[in-house]
């Protein structure tokens, strides 16, 4: 029995660590520079000279849901963090931290699909680290992904960006990873199949930079939803930002768990959206090359950029009044990610 | 006096997020990368064409201890795995994962330390992440660190490059680290004042580099000591490495403990420590280098590569005879880093 569980001495340094390393993670992350077997990977980024650099830690409950993991999900939110800045994510780390006992076979089903999710997207896992805590001094697994990207000359894509007259535009649905999560832990007696929206969003970003370089502001409105996001880019930029609820595209099934529960689809978490801010003339371009890309089919415009100063988020409600839409202050749903 | 305390929100990603932000993590790593506030960080890394990337996590309990905490030993631990590829470290992220509850100026103090030691050593922390998880489902904080630095073009240090006639040196007393977190962790009735040598290292291998360049290996003997160390060396070039017991400097308290609990200094953790492989022609000046460094005073040569295949590491005992050291199998203390 033990021989499928982790123990203490995976994370010893010793001889199950290296076991640990070449039966799992070699198997799934198979690339030449990971194979050096050095305490850190060589790069040749060849004549790059602007790099982009980003770090997450991923903690969320249950580590398998309804559209991934939290392997594939800690691929996906380095990926899209380096790809909001613009850049081409090329190199990935992964650090586990893992609870004593926890099951070898679900160890690898995350690693399997950290592997995958990579592969997809063209990035290399090429360094990594395993620690193993007693049991009950971590809730089965964490994982930290940092990522290396590849920022092309010219590209200038920043939250401080966002011009009076951008056009704000969402990739698709928003709320489904946090509705997908909630879902998963509480029973509410509510049977919807909604599936984490949990998606590498590198090919997506390449595409709308590959017709409209000119992008002001990328970023993926994870946790604190898309209304949290849009105000941190309202005081980075300094403007007014004025969304409208007719156009917040949202899937049925969250719109119900949502109203069950008293939350709001706009401080969800979404873990495979795009927020994008550009300028009116380039709208339509950018609405075409997301809409042929598979994760981006339900993107819209929700609203745009009014004012300089006085940063702050509207929303032009359903009933025709405006109201201002805060930075969520506590927290909605915790280990979301 | 929950206003002293990490609560849920403080890893929501909203208001509480950003508060500890600006008030514990900028002021700390203060840097002009880090205000930057989008989800990435730009670096420019000039005409560099090599770069290393490495990550750890850190899981040591206690979190702090004779000689350190958690956060400086976060920052040294993966300059020093930079430093070991010869390569300058330039750039660190920090991923935080903390226990609902737990004290905030302990985090503080965690924070500083690793702001002053990132400083040390000429580092900037560039971009980082917070998750909360609920009280029982980690223990206190874990700390993940990625790093990326520059390898200058002719550099070639690796596990691989040891070769028949290098001598092997060490950059001072071995297990201090290792007896140190013991002595903080149980009452064993031994009143021994034994420090972490807990060090970011980057300066030594750049004062033996300036030197001699031609450095066959580096490596920092972390868990599992100088002897899992040396096992994977062997192994990377496979090489036969004889050491010789008498040469290896150990404290006197270190001895003392490591006699009282069975245990051996060769399989001790060290976070301040450098082992070095260097063609016999060079030892002496490599030698020079480390003790002209404050972290290097008491460098020895404690052995050398002896024979091509069959890889293996003997240690030839005080009482005259030889014996195979072999890599560590169980794990003599968990959580030391």
């Amino acid at each position: 029995m033990e021989k499928n569980m982790i123990t203490i001495a995976h994370g010893s340094g010793g001889t199950a660590t290296s076991k640990l390393i070449e039966q799992i993670f070699k198997k799934h992350f198979c690339n030449d520079i990971l194979s050096q077997g050095d305490d850190s990977a060589r790069l040749d980024i060849g004549d790059a000279r602007n790099l982009v650099f980003t770090t997450d830690s991923f903690v969320v409950t249950p580590i398998f849901f309804n559209g991934g993991n939290i392997g594939k999900l800690a691929v996906c939110g380095t990926v899209n963090d380096l790809a909001t800045s613009g850049a081409k994510p090329l190199y990935l780390s992964c650090g586990f931290i893992i609870e004593e006992g926890f099951d070898i076979e679900e160890l690898e089903r995350i690693v399997e699909a950290m592997g995958a999710t990579a592969k997809e997207c063209g990035v290399k896992i090429v360094t990594g680290d395993t620690k193993v805590v007693q049991k009950g001094a971590a809730d089965k697994v964490f994982i930290n992904t940092s990522g290396i990207g590849i920022l092309p000359d010219g590209v200038n894509i920043s939250g401080r960006n966002a011009k009076v007259g951008d056009k704000i535009i969402i990739s698709g649905t928003i709320g489904d990873h946090g509705s997908s999560i909630f879902l998963e832990r509480e029973s509410i007696g509510f049977n919807a199949n909604i599936k984490s929206d949990c998606a590498p969003l590198s090919g997506m970003v390449q595409d709308i930079l590959s017709v409209v370089p000119e992008v002001h502001v990328l970023r993926d409105p994870t946790r604190g939803g898309v209304a949290t996001t849009l105000n941190e880019i309202a005081v980075q930029s300094n403007v007014s930002i004025l969304i409208r609820e007719d156009s917040l595209p949202v899937k049925r099934e969250v719109q119900g768990v949502c109203e069950l529960l008293g939350m709001d689809p706009l401080y969800m978490a979404n873990e495979g959206k795009m927020l994008c801010f550009v300028g009116e003339d380039k709208a339509d371009t950018v609405l075409e090359a997301l809409r042929n890309n598979k994760y981006g089919k339900d993107a819209r415009i929700i609203g745009e950029v009014t004012e300089e100063g006085q940063p702050k988020v509207l929303l032009k409600a359903l009933s025709g009044g405006s109201r201002i839409i805060s930075v969520l202050a506590g927290d909605q749903l915790p280990r979301i990610c």
